[in-house]
């Protein structure tokens, strides 16, 4: 039987998935619109334990002040009824042709002025709702024309607008971690910090460099054909990993958002295993909500949204349980250690060694058996092999 | 004409470039080996002002002691002859079958010390030649098996590696500054420090981390659909540009080698432009050697090798020519200024305001002109028809 | 200066192209509508020859009866105002929700049945236009899901669709030809005739055959890391290029539709050489209108628009140029027969040979001088430089 | 426990593969060289039916004539001794340098005249060895110089020697199918006849066209974002499938000849399931051998290389099982019903129904509920999630 979600799973889903209307660049929404309060009780009865939204999902762009505040309202209420959290909420700097050029690094200072108390309102709602996590997703954040847009200007941009919001939320009290999300391109032809390597680069250089990490989702890194896996294990190791967006994808094309595990289900496997056992050596993991950010087919209607919606977390949990049962697997330890995958831990230099002693050590070159090392095998065929089997769950 | 290289441009190539033999995967060398002294005659001869290599290429593996002295002291009277420079000094940790899994990560440790000696020698021998640049691609970091590669192990292993490396040219007196050369994948099915980003957040962890910076490859960041004029842009932003790899790339696929330009010409106008005029905004520029790691065609011999060694600096030449007429002409100006480029530069609070006078401010928000923000136009289409214009030379 | 365009060049622009309000998957309009005969008007001032539609372009879905046949009227008036004329017509079959699924090949078989009378309705005015190339362009044909759409049975379906209508323009004394439009993918996961091959293969199972060739969009190869040039080649030898569709596109990512060179400009090149000077070795070239088929950047307002649409022309005019100067320049002639590029047309045997003689001359194995073949130089590396020089108009 | 290969699974191994010697463009082997013979007798032990190679995998290039026999009479005895078939043979046209430039297109007209020679010899030994199919992979036939390549001529010639060969093999009653190998570059920049649709259109023009067919390579299809399943499916649908090879490939980069299943998983099932299944309306399937061309890791020794060599073969039948129960599912029989997946199979028109009458029918346009088939649920993402729990093998 299909493993079922419940709250402790932390799954949650944004606003805008399962309420995407699917519009797209070449044709017309095929299903109508889905009220926040809807969708927070329908996630809440299928097994999620949290949504998270864009400004503009919740609140339609355009509503006056008192249909705003009818609508936190109530979607407070269906909160409250469902036990549903909020653990994370962003703001649309994308959608409205005003960011055609971005919102923190648009050559238009009066946008950048704009798009930064669009957040800062949003931000207070955040933190009305209790969210922990605030995301910044820079979509139009970029450029096609190369010469038109001086990166450095942008990236002094950039910081400018996190530094300033981070001291907001500081000063506020509100107590928000921010989580930046990379992306290559699409919608503009090149964006800003494309990957997760670029995203924490560039949050080194900021004021509160503490409070900023990452927020990598999977089809991004794919659509630059990076390893998921290996981008977050990466940003593990620097204790940067403060959120997720799951979803699929098949390689460098068009964002897809398929549902998680449907694009290269190999790597969601490793993707899984590291965010609930951690590295084969131990190490933190990953502890906030698993956030499912993909597009239900066009072909569907709310029914298929529902199907897809269930279909990511059954499959998160499958994962799961295939990675624990793949780790308690004898066979499987036996064939790691023979891979020496735990042995990489182990220093290369003994304990209070240095260089001039790596040196003096004859048998670490002059007298280096280079043919055993040359000819060895390293297992991991083995080891490949017993990971399909775990998580295509073959006796 | 076409524009002839001098020595005051800086162009340097790899020894193994223009050496390469033309072996591949899938077929036998084609070309007849390029000794050392050979090299450093022609490519002086054709207009080049310096050389790099690999340990390996210089000296091929297993000469003796005495061989790989009269090869180096042949190779130093050629520099001498010619006065050709060694700007740059590298380390093959790829080519040898011991290292197939790696260098500094390898699973097995006696590899990683095995690694970690084969630099020390040949960083000797670049400080006996004068070389500033000390690169590292590690092209066999990485892993085709999830499972059976512990990614935070491996990048402590990495850190381990090149904070000892760092301390032995400290102490040495060498002068030396590391360059990190970040690939997504080829030879490995995942490689460590796939992109720019990576690399650059990588170095941050490193105890040496200011003489630690990156050698970003044209080709290597266009195998994963990001645009190197915006990396090498972000790696001088974070002061991190020691050295750069010119060639091209038709996208991702295999790693093409090709000459500078061959493959997206109108980036590369962009990145010489980056390289030689600086940021719209001025901004440092990158000082150090223009550097080609391509592969001349299998389809050639020695003739057409040295074909395409100028064909590369002759291009280099032309865009930078034509760089600077982009950015003397009123015309240009003109639509640079109509689109807002240095207008980037202006931060975007005021001299001393904060956010809570942001908040005040109701013209960036409340009264803010949102019709006449949507619909104007940043002029980018212009900049862009006047850039090919350049490009292609037009009266 | 830059070249002008005129009547003769043949250049025409789809009304979607500058008409595109610049909606897409992530944000609203920036554009306003660009009424058809503004568009004729606009398009002729600036040098082109020719507007194509798709029908929705220019009658907006749901219009009445009587406001068709007045935008009609105004639509040929114009025309007839102007000289403009339409080369070519298409059927929108995938912005209505009713083609979630496809058209022809819609697992909704009503839905299928419904294409084909779209398809016809528009075919009558097409005619009733002058229209001699009549595009089909399949985005909806495809999948996400591969077990839930039987691929041959879809083209079971997509050829009775194309049979069918072939034949009610026979019957109806149109006169047109048909263009089949691949693309890999988007919107769709994978779309059916995914490149120029697999449309020219379905073609040959068609019952009229001969009337129907491909419309190849450079952007659509590109996506799928294919060289557009050797695509259309191809196309040319199977004798089945009816239309091409001009633009520019990264490699694999989403869909750019940039202006004609802004991708891979050497390619573009390649392209206008073949298009305008046949192969190498002579041979049929291409003598339809010159379609560009991108879209104006999303930043821009409607002069930016027009600054695009220019481009477009002016380059391609410009890449002419330089072909023509390549072609007659006498060294890129010598470098060319040193290539042996026109000797590839020379048979393999001898006329009159048959495969007896061949086995029975020695030379060709037994005595054959592989040591001279292998080491032999083809000179394509020179070949390429001349290229280079030519394209950026270097003397 | 994993299912165990047998005979009549007709599992085939090219000795290339298992024979890799794991050198590539940047490294030395990693491997002995596994001789013909031992791979015969190993294969056979761990479950193939057949071996298949290039002349020069079996039978080292510059071999004595009297070598030449002893190692034919070798392999022969130990096929005899196995049961062991050669169900394919193939020629190796890429890897002497005599080849740079490609076989058959070869600028150089002697080349092409030795690569036809070297084909025949070679058919010889395949027919000696009955062979049923005898597959074309043009690895080098293309270019990376658009200038100095006539396509249209090189397609000439392809046809000229593919056509000859064809003679040949009726002539000397070898009774023998080709299979043309398509893929998209590397090691060319571009290589002819790219993809499945090319390679199937270029067939149309051949003079035997009813002997040739195709033998596709899964990475070779996904390298170009192309679908395998849907690749495959076309080219049955057309009456070509003659032959395939199976592996793995994680999108476009370098050719990874992965084990088969280990890059897009969820394809590998569909490929599986239209190979073992047929198609959900039924309709022919492919009957030929199951032949693997991947290359082992370059980190592993023999053992491992045995591995995944089992991991090829376990994982297709394991996959084939997971089709079985997924068809025989009644809750997937009824989603797929729900779907209309077989519905497809229905012509759009009814029996003797011409346009005309579907111009008559007002239901199918004029009175069509569109909005009925607009906001209906195709029930794919269903179809999906069962495919999922059936190819992890979820209760």
């Amino acid at each position: 039987m299909a493993p079922q979600p419940t709250r402790e799973d932390k799954f949650s889903f944004g606003l805008w998935t399962v309420g995407w209307q699917a519009r797209d660049l070449f044709g017309e929404a095929t299903r109508p619109v889905l009220a926040g309060v809807e969708a927070v009780h329908k996630l809440s009865e299928i097994g999620a334990y949290g949504i998270t939204f864009h400004d503009d999902d919740l609140i339609p762009p355009g509503s006056s002040s008192s249909e705003r505040d009818r609508i936190i309202a109530e979607f407070k209420q269906a909160l409250q009824d469902t036990g549903m959290e909020v653990p994370m909420v962003t703001t649309n700097l994308f959608g409205d042709p005003v960011f055609k050029d971005g919102g923190f690094t648009s050559n238009d200072r009066s946008v950048r002025r704009y798009a930064l108390r669009k957040v800062m309102r949003n931000m207070d709602l955040a933190a009305e709702l209790g969210a922990q996590i605030y995301v910044f997703w820079g979509g139009r954040e970029g450029s096609e024309v190369d010469f038109a847009k001086d990166i450095r200007s942008a990236l002094d941009r950039y910081r400018e607008g996190i530094d300033l919001l981070a001291q907001y939320s500081i000063d506020k009290g509100y107590g928000m971690r921010f989580a930046i999300e990379p992306k290559p391109n699409e919608p503009r032809g090149d964006i800003l910090l494309p990957s997760i390597g670029h995203a924490l680069a560039f949050i080194n250089e900021l004021e509160h460099a503490d409070m900023v990490g990452i927020n990598p989702e999977v089809g991004h890194e794919q659509m630059a054909s990076l390893n998921y896996t290996h981008g977050i294990a990466q940003a593990l190791w620097q204790g940067k990993l403060f959120h997720i967006d799951l979803n699929g994808q098949k390689g460098p094309r068009y964002d897809q958002d398929l549902v998680f595990g449907y694009g290269d289900l190999l790597q969601a496997f490793s993707t899984v295993d590291l965010l609930e056992n951690g590295a084969p050596g131990g190490g933190p993991t990953y502890d906030g909500d698993r956030h499912f950010d993909y597009k239900p087919l066009r072909t569907e209607d709310m029914e298929g949204v529902w199907q897809s919606a269930s279909a990511n977390m059954e499959l998160y949990l499958s994962l799961k349980e295939r990675a624990q049962a793949f780790r308690a697997d004898p066979e499987v330890q036996e064939a790691l250690a023979a891979a020496q995958v735990a042995e990489l831990a182990n220093p290369t230099l003994d304990v209070g060694e240095s260089y001039e002693q790596l040196l003096a050590d004859r048998s670490s070159f002059e007298d280096y058996d280079l043919e055993a090392a040359r000819t060895k095998g390293y297992g991991y065929a083995r080891v490949q092999r017993l990971a399909l089997k775990h998580l295509i769950g073959r006796d």
